[in-house]
């Protein structure tokens, strides 16, 4: 197959576009598709200071590499969850660092251990969240972590490296329980609230295999495995579904996620889910909608009774 | 396996209930669900003229069963498609006329010939709808007559035999597409408009299986074949996809539907896609967003070009 811009070897082709692309074009072409996607749903501009979640894995920092080439201001973000199995943190956290140091980028680190005494898999096992329940703690811990460092470092905007695959098989969960709040807070990016920094997805119309290309020709060292704790997660399933309506029709996925976002100018939600009402957790000051503590600061009072720390603390002040 | 209700040696299991029944108590159970679903969504009532659209099939027939043996005033309505492919219509037609005549019902019989000039496989060839799109031509027929007969013989309400395979199937679809329109449209009761006869579907919550099994221990004689012109039906492609889901999680189906219309209720539809305008067909008078024929007559008029009917005429007035 043939290049569509130059007409040299084809290193890829995006079937959803019948697009075949040799390498140098496509390695142009996915900065080109992220910009556009940062226009289109205005997500920042190249004055802001943007902090980008990076997991070690390909495509945060695919992203982080295509922000510092495209010209944003893009620090890091690290959160060493101290996952052991497979030494799992230890080589996402290895990598992070080197792409970090060998860019000459600025890489915050936080471990989770750091803020509830234990890393995360423990914290699951502690508060009988185990068992398949980790990904709750999880991504729990990583949303509260990441909204606090980029508050009170005073970043503009916080960016994570989900791609479309991401995108259309949480659209997908979301659709399948008609869960009306995740449906209406599901958008590329999502305005600052008061409490809540602004974020955004610029990869969010950009298939897995292609921020996986991305990495592979642009030689970032990532880390290929998955979580081990992830296996048999309700996402991956989901995945799997929309991968076999993917393969029986190219650009499904992508469909999917493109007429929701237009539909969305369409539907209306009821005013009562929209208007979710946040107080101030009295321990961390952190938006809340429950009465009292705010729900990472419950997880963290329940692993400490269990590991014996009485006092509340916490690294924010 | 136990009936719940008896003891006795089970049927069939509703796994989504977890609910085992014997023949008997399985055989009440369906009319019992069906008043259920028909109370519910406010469907009709007992002195309300009832007219059931059969086609022969496991569901059409089941459901008029059931909507008698209940006690409604249910006459029925087969239309003669002209399938002549594996004798489909001539089958079909069998079926239908037997049931009514043991059982001392009323039918209606309309011939989609002495609409279209030619049956609907002819028509779809005709207008270039052929190979795989005759479902849209039938569909349009069969829409177009149920509402015309209906209204023109006084009936209160128009009942279909969509189970919730069919439900979930559909939905499925115009989830995929976030088909804002027909999301919105989608219900298990459509009040009339005008010029178009209430609507309801009583086994929309019921499995296929279920009303397969109801028309089995009941000794429905139905025709087991499906339509020869389905195979490769976007539907049944959506329905596979569903049955997977099923398979690894009973009760997928119901859930997904089941929220689906409790979501509704926190959805809104912009307007301005509520308010469909409808104007009178100038030739049939039945209603038409289209300005100038109905979609129908449009049918009708490509079809009797083809086959050199001149004059446009209808069979209603």
């Amino acid at each position: 197959m043939e290049c569509r811009k130059c007409g040299g070897r084809a290193s890829i082709n995006m079937r959803q576009h019948k697009l075949p692309l040799c390498r140098d074009h496509f390695i142009e072409w996915i900065p080109a598709q992220t910009q556009r996607a940062i226009e289109s749903y205005n997500m920042f501009q190249f004055q802001d200071r943007v902090l980008v979640a990076v997991s070690g894995g390909k495509d945060s920092l695919a992203l982080w590499d295509v922000l510092t080439g495209l010209g944003y201001r893009a620090d890091g973000l690290y959160i060493d969850l101290g996952i052991e199995s497979s030494e799992y943190s230890k080589q996402s956290r290895a990598r992070t660092e080197t792409f970090a140091s060998s860019n000459g980028l600025t890489l915050i680190t936080v471990r989770a251990a750091d803020e509830l005494g234990v890393g995360v898999p423990a914290a699951a096992a502690l508060t009988r969240r185990g068992r398949g329940k980790s990904c709750s703690v999880c991504g729990l811990t990583k949303r509260y972590v990441m909204n606090q460092v980029a508050l009170k470092n005073g970043y503009d905007i916080l960016v994570t490296g989900h791609n479309l695959d991401d995108e259309a098989a949480t659209l997908f969960g979301n659709t399948l329980n008609w869960q009306v709040g995740y449906l209406q807070r599901q958008w590329p990016a999502l305005e600052a609230r008061p409490g809540f920094v602004r974020k955004a997805k610029p990869f969010c119309r950009l298939y897995e295999r292609e921020t996986a290309a991305y990495a592979f020709l642009r030689s970032i060292d990532y880390i290929y495995q998955e979580c081990p704790y992830a296996i048999g997660a309700k996402s991956i399933y989901h995945k799997d579904i929309l991968n076999r309506m993917e393969r029986d029709r190219p650009g499904a996925k992508l469909s999917f996620y493109l007429s929701f976002l237009r539909a969305k100018a369409w539907m209306r939600f009821a005013e009562a889910q929209a208007r979710l009402e946040f107080s101030a957790c009295p321990v961390c000051g952190a938006p809340t909608s429950a009465d009292g503590l705010c729900s990472f600061c419950r997880l963290k009072e329940r692993v400490h009774e269990r590991i014996g720390v009485s006092e509340r603390t916490h690294s924010y002040d």
